[in-house]
């Protein structure tokens, strides 16, 4: 949720530059790119006059137009190598938020080829810096050192980190329109040596506002003094919670692929089976999936399916309306970065022990240079036991037939860990031409400290905002709204979102009534439905009638007449927000009430919760654009889908969260002439596959 | 659906009959029992005058009184011997289905110790061989002989099955008060060696009534004639698909343990990691999990969790009202039973090439000699890839830390082919307490013929109730209600069912009205709702403010106070029925509107559909029996929950369907008093597990 940056937060290994080979218009900037790109911003004269230093909040690759990329695939690849490299940069600099476009196609010789100031509200994502600077000022602010004399605690066994402050009108933070970039700070006893698990212990009751601009500490309140949960318990470390261990320990295993990995990473590209894409890597979104194309063995072509795939946004509003907690309302990737928060994965433990390849990514710090952040995404097959399709025909003159095809998918996986929580981000590749996302949460609940030490003592009248999960400890109630861009192109740029309503029908039994004349009273039957414009592209897939949410292109359709099509299948994690319509989190995150969005492709449209997600006051999201309701009918259109969990913490989520995975999936939908796993081979693997004579 | 029974199904293996040990009171009848039970009813002078001969339609262990099973755990081994082992038998002889217990206890000497003839409407399970017969007498029938001639085919390479045909109602079927044991039948063409999917190539427009009792044919209609779909791109078999084959493969796999499983199956008892269960078999149910505890490592305990979950009912309404199809509205398991459709798993297909176990399944044919069904179940460790929890600490004066565990469970797996749909039915048991069941549907659709060959044929204004799949081809629109009975003893026999409805609230911002003093105006808590009655223990998920589900043990609390419990979290397959209330199908399945129903635990309410689900009129359903309303606060309760699936096909379907799964997971919720992971030592197979020092 929330980065407590108390020390150095990342090794800022300034790597070497080898000279790069550029192998696809979308592969994220490389550590060389990136260096040229802030060190052009800041050669520039166009800062000069708005006050040093600078620094940079986000630098990441400026996509060429959508046309160049999709028919770069048919083109030589000496022709790609034209396509022009350029960075968008936002650097803070005397007060104000620069937007620059920088081309670094010769990284030698890198130009500024744009510059402006954002005017509107809103500020971009904090920089890892900044907050290990806050945390000091923090350290040595006295108000501060003497509400924690006051608890009986030394100061130096105390931390504290950067919290967002949202934005709450004009009134009541005492900041005006917003024109200071501020933030809250809250602290934790992190030292004795006694857990790594500070969270368990805050030091509730104190709230500072930082000014990160000036460096300083603005406010200061110390409301109330609460008890702090004890440490013991708390630990989730191997070397604390044991040896010895008491606890289950299933057997050893470990996949093994007898005749080598099934993947292929050429740079940024994966090719796998039938599936060919690119995976990039943003400083804000984490892993970009861009260019999925699927193999149709039938037709013996490419066919595209989704341009690009990314997370938006992860909004996570927590329920306690009072002083310390009501504008903990946190938009992950917008004010700390997924990218950014992506941490080194282990192979063996997020990643498969052998088999999993790796790739490295960059992005650049504060002051321009370039951090290397290794082993961020891991590419794996995935050997889960499931099958992929099977059928047992007990009759029939070739009876028994028995064909059964285990099913092998590919994952490419991320892990952010934002402060307490770890995302884990999967993007699964089928066979059968599906791309299943999944988001798992772990990691540390976001806990409040309170005076009581058993449920008996919370009075009926009282509401706790949460569950005691220990002594002197509520985990507090939240949810989670993880908002995917998904840039579909079903066999072509330009789809449509079919509505496929499934509606009751009464059988009159009459046929001149247009009954049958059977007994059968009722059955369903669906109701096809095009939405013409971005009003009708929203759905909310729990309130209203069941339906199947369709994506097809208008404009190719199978031998026998369907419109060729992927649908968007919604996991169990569907909730919307509860939150007012006239709450000030809820104008930041309006889109959070409806599932489903669709919106035409626009270059400017990635980021669901706006440009400045920090502090921003719901003028640029994906609501206010989709209040011009354009068409989206026959167009380059693209889905914004949330994966939604209210979160009641439970016991078990202490001291650290058992995962709770949600997924959904985009399975094809009259895509392919029949299922594409027909033609397969069955896995070498199976010699007892069940396949009947001939395989 | 329907089992299309043409040939032999199934190897009568007479199997021999080693001299059993009684090792659990839960154990399924063995072979030996089987035929004691058998051989007691023939014997008996109780079914002299009902004439004969006597089929059994059913055969199965009539379970000893819970308290005796529960209780048993904590006695000598020597005691539990005592417990009586007897076998519940339904059996038609005379026109009557009689209800026999049999006791086996001594399976030399076997006893009838009660017997009872049903009266109410409703049939037992069709028996294997009545189908056969059934499927023989067609074959002969003159009148299908012409229809078959009028279509230019050969009566040699027609096959017909039986299809339950419901109930409708006094009128309409021509069946009176539904006395006779009628069914329908279907045909395709199954011969010429062009395909082994017969269910593509249907004899649209033919139906015959089978007097299964009579064993004759008493009615026939032959309504119309429609194209019989081609042969060519029908077949599944790797023979005819390939070689050559050009699908994507990818790399072949395979699941290594060092160290060897990681459970142990002792009988029918499964013991690995933190679980203990055993795994029953039932001819209508297949899979039985009973006695499920988990061992709680703080506590040095071992707790009960599941006293018995199974699949009740699949219950299939298709949604087209005409002649041959409104009465498709199967029960699967009440009619043709899903342990009886137990396929034999394929060791590298259905279940992993090594580390499996699997266990073999009896039960009883029409005649009474028992019959095996090899192979019918799987267990085995899943290393999916996922992780159990995991946290990257970058704060603190202990940072780094990565702690990651990653994530094994144990699937005990059994697959049931109902004529053209194959269900994979999963137990998955997790470390973390969670027991998360999973239902995948595979296998064939049910089409149906037309002579449409392209979409654009169908005019607007018909409804061709379901989905062009391929030329003269609808896969019709039609649902799956999967209803699983769980018989929850959280920690103890008594447990309530506590819906935690998440309700918004509006903060006044001023204290003396209850309010936070803060800019915020929103959140949402949590309203605890009780159970005290079946009416309120029924909950539609969709429909209705969100809510968690909980069941606790309101004499049971943790330390600090909570309510000792378990949560059921809904996949995301909860499709709810839409038929019409009044409707026959909805009648006899009234509890697929809800997807929960709660009632208290009566050992004769096992069927949601009721005992005799064949024919049956709703009179004897969950529905019927929760009208009582009887108390279920504080008393041993059953949850039956229903996963439910609406399902359009798609041209992917064709010609067999990749799987979709739908699940749903039972999760410690306070059951604890914290993760239970933590206490649980890193897999040794990892040595790169990024545990902390000490670990």
């Amino acid at each position: 949720m929330f980065p407590l940056v108390l020390a150095i937060l990342i090794t800022m290994a300034v790597v070497a530059m080898p000279h790069p080979v550029l192998s696809h218009p979308l592969d994220p900037l490389s550590p060389l790119e990136l260096t040229a790109a802030t060190s052009a911003v800041l050669a520039s004269p166009l800062l000069h006059g708005h006050g040093r230093p600078v620094s940079f909040h986000y630098v990441g690759l400026d996509e060429p137009d959508k046309p160049d990329v999709v028919s770069r695939r048919h083109r030589a690849a000496a022709h790609a190598l034209l396509l022009p490299r350029r960075a968008f940069v936002i650097a803070r600099a005397g007060g104000a938020s620069h937007e620059l476009r920088v081309d670094v196609t010769d990284t030698a010789a890198p130009s500024v080829v744009s510059h402006g100031v954002h005017r509107g509200p809103g500020f971009p994502m904090f920089t890892t810096e900044e907050q290990v600077a806050a945390s000091a000022v923090a350290g040595r602010y006295p108000p501060l050192a003497e509400s924690v004399r006051r608890r009986g605690l030394a100061m130096g066994d105390v931390g504290c980190g950067v919290f967002s402050m949202g934005w709450f009108g004009d009134s009541g933070d005492g900041d005006g329109e917003a024109a200071t970039r501020l933030a809250k700070m809250q602290c934790f006893v992190t030292g004795g040596g006694a857990t790594a698990n500070f969270y368990a212990r805050p030091l509730e009751g104190v709230t500072m506002v930082v000014d990160l601009e000036r460096m300083a500490i603005v406010g200061f309140r110390d409301r109330a003094v609460y008890a702090v949960p004890k440490a013991d318990g708390t630990d989730y470390r191997a070397g604390k919670a044991g040896p010895p261990f008491n606890g289950a320990v299933p057997a050893a295993g470990v996949v093994v692929q007898p005749e080598g990995k099934g993947f292929h990473i050429d740079g940024h590209v994966v090719r796998w089976a039938n599936w060919e894409f690119h995976v990039g890597f943003d400083m804000r979104a984490g892993t970009v999936i861009s260019a999925a194309s699927v193999r149709d063995a039938d037709a013996g072509a490419w066919r595209r399916v989704l341009s690009r795939g990314f997370v938006s946004e992860v909004f996570v509003p927590y329920m306690d309306p009072e002083e310390e907690w009501y504008f903990h309302t946190f938009m992950d990737a917008g004010e700390y970065g997924l990218g950014v928060s992506a941490v080194p994965l282990q192979p063996g433990a997020d990643c498969p022990p052998s088999g999993a390849g790796y790739m490295d990514a960059y992005y650049a710090s504060a002051d321009g240079s370039p951090v290397r952040s290794g082993n961020a995404i891991c590419v794996f097959e995935r050997y889960a036991g499931d099958v992929a399709w099977r059928h047992t025909e007990v009759a029939g003159p070739d009876a028994p037939v028995t064909e059964v095809r285990p099913d092998v998918t590919l994952v490419v996986r991320m892990v952010a860990t934002v402060g307490n929580y770890d995302y884990t981000f999967d993007w699964e590749f089928k066979t059968s031409g599906s791309i299943k996302t999944v988001v798992s949460l772990s990691g540390i609940l976001e806990m409040k400290a309170t005076n009581y030490t058993h449920v008996s003592q919370i009075r009926s009248a009282d509401d706790a905002h949460g569950t005691l999960v220990a002594e002197n400890t509520v985990g507090v109630y939240h949810d989670h709204f993880v908002t995917y861009h998904l840039d579909l192109d079903i066999d072509g740029t330009n789809n449509s979102f079919v509505k496929n309503t499934i509606v009751p029908r009464r059988n009159s039994g009459v046929p001149a009534t247009g009954g049958a004349p059977t007994p059968r009273r009722s059955y369903w039957t669906v109701l096809r439905e095009v939405a013409e414009t971005e009003a009708q592209g929203q759905v909310d897939v729990v309130n209203g009638a069941p339906a199947e949410l369709l994506f097809v292109n208008p404009s190719k359709k199978t031998k026998i007449g369907n419109e060729v099509g992927y649908r968007l299948d919604p996991g169990g994690a569907t909730a919307a927000s509860l939150l007012a319509d006239d709450d000030y989190p809820q104008r930041r995150a309006g889109y959070t009430k409806k599932q489903v969005w669709v919106t035409p492709y626009n270059k400017s449209e990635k980021w669901a919760s706006g440009l400045y997600a920090d502090r921003s006051t719901g003028d640029d999201n994906l609501a206010a654009w989709s209040k011009r309701n354009r068409r989206i009918k026959d167009e380059d259109i693209v889905v914004w889908y949330t994966v939604g969990l209210h979160h009641i913490p439970y016991q078990e989520d202490f001291p650290v969260m058992p995962t709770l995975s949600a997924a959904f999936e985009l399975r094809p939908a009259n895509f392919f002439e029949r299922n594409p796993l027909i033609r397969a081979a069955p896995p070498r693997s199976s010699p007892n596959c069940s396949c009947s004579p001939g395989s």
